[in-house]
């Protein structure tokens, strides 16, 4: 999912570029051992001879390197600030939360681990009602740093309420994220690289046994 | 110590500001519940009638807003990538490490706390002779962002090193950061707000019994 971020900076700005695929817990040819040797994880890109780490970080340099092509984050630095809270909060308390649905133990952890989830996408609906100012998008017109660190995941939300059989993005709880799900997988920036649901159903599945196996 | 790095910042800018404590593990008033619901964590920097949470986004919130000041990130997009890196290493990976040097219970669990402590020290010392090219500091000539990412801890590191009766800034493994510690120390922006020893390390002992508590 973190490639995702990644890959749509590089179409907003119009950026050619190739895709080389690792496989998910291994490294055969120590790539990631290289590239990534305090993480050892995807995605890195390398630009020139020199790779950029963690999927935040690789999203503000590609808006920074291309500043002359449509903007990535929003221009005011209290915007600029409200985004990147927002990213961090999803990486650090929301996305734990959204993988515990899967991976807890228990239905009562299971129902807690949801919940947890679903009070963060509400806390993201009330920061998409004051970032969005009315307009489609975290970032307005267009879509924008706080639309893609969240956006990536709609697919893994997809599969984990199939998985889990739970609801995330409700449109009754959050209907105006609800309606930005729709209007951000869209879009042209997006469209072509999420990933086929089944395939993804698939890894998610592989994912709870290798994670639950490793955690044992 | 997250609060210096906001200090360090408004003085390399020399911004004017007002500091309002608020008592550790304590917001009776519910200042921090209004300013900062999400985390209820200091530091919280208030501009206007604004309030902008945690600390490495304050610092570059006061670099962007302030940006014709001395600059805090580097100029340049890969520098700057490879400094915001280094700062979220610091957070997730290496303050843990330091935190459990106090925190962890029995002999061999600390003595694996130091271990890790000190290996993100060297990588930290790989960084800095990249990211410095020969200066004192890993922002160059004058101290930068990640200079205040890992300068805050210093006066933490020494009391940690008080209490555990160990050697975190060593002038054998990692000299570059030793000499660079006197230096960051020594600068302007910083001397003033370093906090004093013996008050540090009387918090330093309520905090380990205060979340040694929380944490049983």
């Amino acid at each position: 999912m973190f490639v995702l971020r990644a890959r749509i900076a590089l179409n907003i700005k119009s950026v050619e570029h190739e895709i080389t695929e690792e496989k998910f817990l291994a490294d055969k040819n120590g790539l990631l051992r290289n590239l990534n040797p305090v993480y050892e994880k995807i995605p890195v890109l390398i630009h020139g001879d020199r790779p950029i780490c963690e999927s935040l970080i690789i999203v503000q340099y590609i808006d920074e390197v291309w500043a002359s092509r449509p903007a990535i984050l929003p221009c005011d630095p209290y915007d600029r600030a409200m985004a990147r809270f927002w990213a961090v909060y999803i990486d650090d308390k929301w996305i734990p939360s959204v993988r515990a649905i899967l991976l807890s133990e228990g239905e009562e952890a299971k129902k807690a681990a949801l919940e947890d989830a679903i009070q963060g996408l509400i806390l993201l609906e009330e920061a998409f009602t004051k970032s969005s100012k009315g307009k489609k998008f975290f970032g307005g017109d267009k879509i924008g740093y706080l639309d893609i660190a969240l956006g990536c995941f709609l697919e893994w939300m997809r599969v984990t309420q199939k998985i889990a059989n739970v609801n995330l993005i409700d449109e009754s709880k959050t209907p105006n994220l609800f309606k930005w799900a729709q209007d951000f997988c869209a879009d042209d920036a997006v469209k072509d690289v999420l990933p086929q649901t089944d395939k993804l159903l698939e890894f998610a599945k592989f994912y709870a046994v290798e994670l639950k196996g490793s955690m044992e």
